[in-house]
């Protein structure tokens, strides 16, 4: 079983990882991490690079298409060939997976038009221009279609999906193989619950700081790379 | 403030990443990820590449010393070229942090000797070899040295240490903008609640598997790889 799990630059890594850790762990499974071009992919915070090893055209078809979200995210929505990439791969694979803001490129692709899904707690709103119908889940199954709350919210979507696959049994051993017994210092709940302070510094920071970032230059940049 | 994760072959990505996406929100922090060698460092999956861009001699002084785990920790229990940069940079530190059995490896660094510190699910009895004592908790801080549980302990690590350094408010907005406010398929709330049959499951990849995963072959291995 074959997992290819899309990188791009300006990608919240916790997004993706969340997913990769909990699914990576399926016995047999294979992971790809794939980009529009082979090379280190910047995180949104240009302070973290993650190898995207296989370009599009050498990932054809796949079984589990994962689509994670983050900042880079929103100039992709009007990306033809990027948009079309993920048409091809989903008209492949069992499962398709998004997660946070990953879910509006899903949904801009097309591919969940008259779909229930979730996605993270800004982007909410945006769905319903793509004929998606919102709803306030951490995840969501909708056919082959399952989507994730935002950034963390990819290890709760993933063990969900895990259990789909491959059972309650492996589901909690890999639960607890990354001892996912969550124990946040805070007793908020949900997004709703947090002080709307927090959520107007929070809105500002997606809305504007989480952009601009994507301008700043990674330490990294045109650096001579090894690989092991 | 300056936050150095340090990365080898065969961490645990989560492990990392968990704190990173955490930590690197607190405002004006910067992030370096440093390893023994610059370049890519390939996960213990060997399915995924971080970049690892600064070298150990190229960060002599920190302000948070951060070490995840992983099953490629264990050689490095032993490697004392490893555990002295540790400690070199753990004397500059104002916190010093170790997440899943990363934490042993600031036990055999002689950094714990004393102290009070919590670590993974199946590294727990192995603290006390180096005068540490083992406490049961998703996290814990003892003086400059917070611990954190196994692999997604790295969030619930990260935020109590963003509450510490930047406040409550600052660590609620990371908390909402990371969505943590997770919500597992499964009940169990503590590793101990697994069944039997799990927990052996997992013990035994932990003992054998995740190591033996460390001799295959990155696909990646000598890609020539560019840097954006």
């Amino acid at each position: 079983m074959k997992l290819s799990i899309v990188l791009f630059d300006g990608v919240t890594t916790l997004d993706a990882i969340g997913g990769y850790e909990v699914l990576s762990r399926i016995p047999g499974i294979e992971v790809d991490f794939v980009a529009a071009t082979r090379g280190i992919v910047a995180a949104d915070t240009r302070r973290l690079g993650l190898l995207a090893f296989r370009h599009f055209s050498e990932v054809t078809a796949t079984d589990i298409l994962y689509v994670p979200g983050g900042p880079g995210a929103h100039a992709l929505e009007i990306d033809e060939p990027f948009l079309a990439y993920l048409r091809a791969l989903d008209a492949t694979s069992t499962w398709t997976v998004g997660i946070c803001n990953g879910v509006g490129l899903l949904a801009a692709a097309g591919l969940l038009k008259g779909k229930l899904a979730t996605t993270n707690w800004f982007y909410r709103e945006r769905l319903a221009a793509h004929g998606v119908t919102f709803v306030a889940e951490r995840y969501h199954r909708d056919g082959k279609y399952v989507t994730g709350a935002g950034v963390s919210a990819s290890i709760d979507t993933g063990l969900f999906l895990a259990q789909l696959i491959a059972g309650d049994m492996v589901a909690k051993a890999i639960q607890l193989g990354i001892e996912y017994y969550p124990a946040p210092p805070f007793s908020e709940e949900s997004p709703a619950d947090a002080p709307a302070a927090v959520q107007e510094i929070v809105r500002q920071y997606e809305d504007t700081v989480a952009r601009e970032q994507l301008h700043l230059v990674p330490p990294f940049k045109g650096m001579p790379i090894g690989t092991p």
